[in-house]
């Protein structure tokens, strides 16, 4: 390793990793000179926020620009968007940018690295894609295209293709701008983020705001209407109208810089990183949707791109390439989504995830409300605990209902960052009152019902 | 200590500790002898929901009732009501019994016993609150007539003395009513749960929704108007128009039963217990709002009434009386109350409270929104947290805001549970979706900014 004091950091993507990595070294050296480059043409916005800039929601789309190039330029920090980096040279310390409204070349010095390319869509290998009206939904611009598309050429038939957080979020926002809109899943099981009971409530949600439901099906061919663009899609059931596309099947690491350089990526396909962002070549990190992460659970590497993990493992990687120590706690599995009135979420391990994993688990849904059932507006709110067998470590948990979920989910992922047992859930000295939960929380309940089972130990003896 | 089976399990005090004591028992041993007294007419009801019941926002007594005698009956636990326990005679294993309707007394014996009498009012040293129209809000019975006098008389003015959480919760309700409502609190800190600094929004809502606030301002009389009803107050400012009275300055544990058997209390004033809720007299266990509570970050007990905490302890004490094993985990200090469109709660111990305590510490102050900023609806969300100086060992945290409280305050509980520290906290994998809160959660952002100040180390290193 370098023991020497770092000369220039740079960084290679500028959204949250990448920018996070930046701001971070900056507060540890404030001399330390700081380079960040972007193909793209913005920096360190919320991707997440996406759907909700396409829907109108967002109104205006600075208001996702976390800081301008402007404000980080203010903080000593030059940011160069429109600019790729084609290629690393670790031995010469080098990286190849291409500009790319000229396309002219040239080479820049590097001291310290972070990679933060990201993750971009995978695209399914189905003709027609390539027609104007079919979109994915990954970066900035993206949405802003989307947008445009959509108030110039009012399309009324929008085709969602995947049922994942985007085509969850997107579905809600399509409707909300009065698109017709239908959703088409491979398989049955919608956001299989959470195990196929808790995702029922779902395809109810989507058909209650008259969103067309197509499981077990699958795009076959996008197809040409007038004027070049995209009128209707093939499936394995027919044929539907579709003068919007919208493709949301999943993404992947990129990773194709980064090895052409010689960095290693781990049995996940992104980039392997230590916990404090080390690459396998000495002065270079990696942060974010481009590398793993360490999974506090399962005691080893996982990817799960998340812009919460990304802000996390950026920081560490710009404070360490800056000169710091600092090291990455790890994910225990954290996600969230809203789907119009539906709140789903989920922490730790799925039972299907955990049985994948070898786990042996027992699991248990609880249906109750999530605030006082004797107050007005309690909403129905499940609860799925999933526990390790005899151990009764916690493995995961999951929730869905009208309000509370994100509630439960926080909780339960603290527990298992802290590595709590299913005993300890009911000791949780919890805040109540009745507007907010019932004397037991719904977590509690359903931890003692499985407690009950006898499955595992009852008593905690702290 | 007693090593034969349980034989006949008696509980003085029919609510949440007593009745949970009896429900866990019962699980315990199916063919126990369990039977409950309680001076009261009522078994296991929410006290919390009191204040909304005489707000009319609970419409149905029963609802509040969360199982009734015929219901515990049905599981072979006997409940009298109406009946009142004078005296316990640990030698010979008797109680004294008094039917209240006839004044009839007998003695019962019991084999093991569990005391959840709970605690009352304190009233003020003030001439006057024998008055028709002066109320407290402690049990059933009292919102019942509350309501009853309220449909009766129609009172114009109300006066509520101190600025609890009943006070606070009645003043809402009370506006609801349509009543002129006047607050009087002694000192200038409303809440004195948290510290005064987060307890400034209070006012203002209260001021916003109508009610009169009386600060640094006591009660001298209540004064006699027509019909022998309350017509007015003299306070230490003057004298205020009061055809209802509501006295909320606290309570204290009912611990006078155990006291006269011998039964011994702690420094708090509540009957002392140890882990397993035994008092010093074998066979005999306490639980509840009359009995002490270990606190987790002071390592003491402590007397600290809630619901949460009668309905673990009430647990611990059946399933110890039936001849189990379990203890009780200890509380950390959480709380949380609802003023019209204000959340506000507290966990851990108020900075106040840790001086008090000895511990030297540092907190910081963040104001942010709910969720995130860009979206519409974001509200104010104010978090404070509280350090050990040097040991980075969390101390407490409080939230204010118009939504979004309660998620907060139960995540730092779970990690108070847990004895993590504040780097811990930018660690954890908490759930992000734009609707719920930002990338890096309100509470991870205030310990960031703890950890920059650099009393305490920054990168933690799992």
């Amino acid at each position: 390793m370098h023991d020497t004091k770092t000369k220039r950091l740079m960084i290679i993507g500028a959204d949250a990793a990448g920018m996070s990595a930046a701001a971070e070294a900056r507060r540890f050296d404030k001399d330390l000179p700081i380079v960040a480059f972007d193909r793209g043409g913005a920096a360190s916005y919320s991707q997440c926020g996406l759907p909700y800039l396409v829907g109108g929601v967002v109104t205006d789309t600075s208001r996702l620009i976390a800081r301008t190039v402007e404000q980080f330029a203010a903080q000593d920090i030059t940011v160069h968007l429109g600019h790729e980096v084609t290629a690393i040279d670790p031995a010469r310390g080098l990286v190849r940018v291409r500009e790319l409204p000229t396309g002219m070349g040239h080479d820049e010095p590097y001291d310290r690295l972070v990679i933060a390319t990201g993750a971009s869509p995978v695209p399914p290998a189905v003709p027609g894609l390539d027609l104007e009206g079919v979109f994915v939904l990954d970066v900035l611009e993206d949405a802003i295209a989307l947008q445009t598309y959509i108030r110039r050429h009012r399309p009324r038939h929008a085709v969602i293709v995947g049922g994942g957080y985007i085509g969850l979020e997107m579905a809600e926002n399509l409707v909300r701008l009065g698109l017709s809109v239908r959703l088409i899943q491979r398989g049955e099981h919608l956001f299989p983020s959470v195990d196929f009971d808790m995702a029922m409530p779902l395809a109810q949600e989507l058909e209650r705001h008259g969103v067309d439901l197509s499981l077990c099906d699958s795009v076959l061919e996008a197809c040409e209407g007038a004027h070049g663009r995209v009128a209707h899609v093939h499936t394995n059931t027919g044929e539907l109208p579709a003068d919007l596309v919208l493709l949301a099947i999943g993404v992947s690491p990129n990773v194709v810089l980064a090895q052409t350089a010689g960095i290693a990526c781990g049995p996940t396909g992104a980039i392997a990183v230590d916990d404090h962002q080390r690459t396998n070549m000495p002065g270079i990190f990696a942060a974010g949707d481009c590398a793993e992460h360490w999974h506090r659970l399962l005691r080893r590497p996982a990817w799960v791109p998340l812009g919460t993990t990304a802000n996390k493992q950026g920081r560490i990687a710009g404070r360490n390439a800056a000169g710091g120590d600092a090291a990455f706690g790890g994910i225990v599995g954290t996600a969230i989504t809203r789907l119009f009135d539906l709140e789903i979420g989920r922490t730790g391990l799925s039972e299907r995830e955990a049985q994948a994993a070898g786990i042996v688990c027992v699991s248990t849904t609880l249906d109750s409300t999530d605030h006082a059932g004797y107050l007005p507006d309690a909403h129905p709110l499940t609860v799925k605990l999933v526990v390790e067998m005899g151990s009764g470590r916690l493995i995961g948990a999951q929730a869905v209902g009208r309000a509370g979920v994100a509630k439960r989910i926080d909780v339960f992922a603290t527990a298992l960052y802290a590595g709590l047992t299913l005993a300890d859930l009911p000791q949780l000295d919890l805040a109540y009152a009745p507007p907010f939960n019932s004397v037991w929380d719904p977590l509690q309940v359903a931890a003692t019902s499985l407690l009950r089972q006898g499955a595992i130990r009852w008593g905690p003896n702290q």
